[in-house]
């Protein structure tokens, strides 16, 4: 039996925390949604902010929401190196030494002395299909894509998650784009 | 047996034609070496470019000499997009029917009705290598990589070429930050 998986694919964004919210938008500010996604409550939100590191920076990176308990930054590879910071290959939420960046809202800039990542491809699992298969939290899979630009990609971390209704593996662009495969694309679990 | 390759990354990057050479820089202009490559009689030039597409620009993008009989750009999916042209992953040379741009020098522009890919991952095989193995120019290879970020390539093409002293993978700027490696890196070939 095939175990197929829909991809995700990420673009930078950024989540904040309340405080860091009213740091860059204003006491009080309360953030806008521009388009709900595919993970139940997250929305794009209207407002972006630019990302700076020591030697460039990002402009207009989009928030996501709702707020978060910690502010976590997620770039490529690339995007770090333009910026001048290191990238760490990070889960959301795995943020400890990972790199400092400022942050440029409408009325206020934010120093973060850690937070900016690299997200670690992953892949949310039912947790109907964890308990059939017997798969947990924090166990990898590899991935197999097709076409022109096959790749297979090994570590993939599992997240069992009782909300997802179907198997959904996130990469982030650059991932995408070596495999030559776009959003909603389908791939294979094969071990 | 195990066979390692060694992974070149390659960044954008156009090669000119004599005559976009003179279109671009001025009548009789020649490129100048910046920094010698790799590859046997290949240079970075000190020259630049802008490539323009419909969307937006990438500005000074390298000239890789020497010249060559017809104009090619060598850019990312992403650059494609960012400038808002097809990306077609083609091999070197392979540009019928590939994406225009508008290159702007410092004397002149040119509009190439096509010669702007994405390079088709491949690997320079050595003659006495493809000999001894029974591999020629087109068949195809699959590269895994090692790491927290590790990836099998499948589908590299093998170019047969005398003068390359050892296995060397050529990959882009994205394939090597989708597998978290870098210029230099080695690699294994697995089939």
């Amino acid at each position: 039996m095939k175990t197929i998986v829909t991809v995700n694919v990420s673009n930078r964004h950024i989540h904040l925390s309340r405080e860091h919210v009213e740091a860059l938008f204003g006491a009080g500010y309360k953030l806008t949604v521009k388009k709900t996604l595919m993970q139940p409550i997250q929305f794009a939100a209207n407002e972006v902010v630019d990302v700076l590191g020591p030697k460039g920076m990002l402009e207009k990176v989009r928030i996501v929401g709702p707020e978060r308990i910690r502010t976590q930054v997620e770039i490529t590879v690339s995007e770090a190196r333009k910026i001048g910071i290191e990238a760490f290959v990070r889960l959301s939420g795995n943020l400890d030494g990972s790199a400092g960046v400022t942050l440029k809202g409408t009325e206020g800039i934010v120093e973060l002395k850690e937070g900016c990542i690299v997200a670690k491809r992953h892949v949310h699992v039912p947790a109907s299909f964890a308990e059939e298969f017997g798969y947990k939290t924090g166990d990898t899979v590899s991935m197999k894509t097709s076409g022109e630009r096959a790749v297979v990609f090994e570590n993939i971390v599992m997240r069992v998650d009782k909300n997802n209704a179907e198997l959904e593996c996130h990469l982030d662009i650059e991932e995408a784009n070596a495999a030559l495969i776009k959003n909603g694309d389908k791939a294979e679990i094969i071990k």
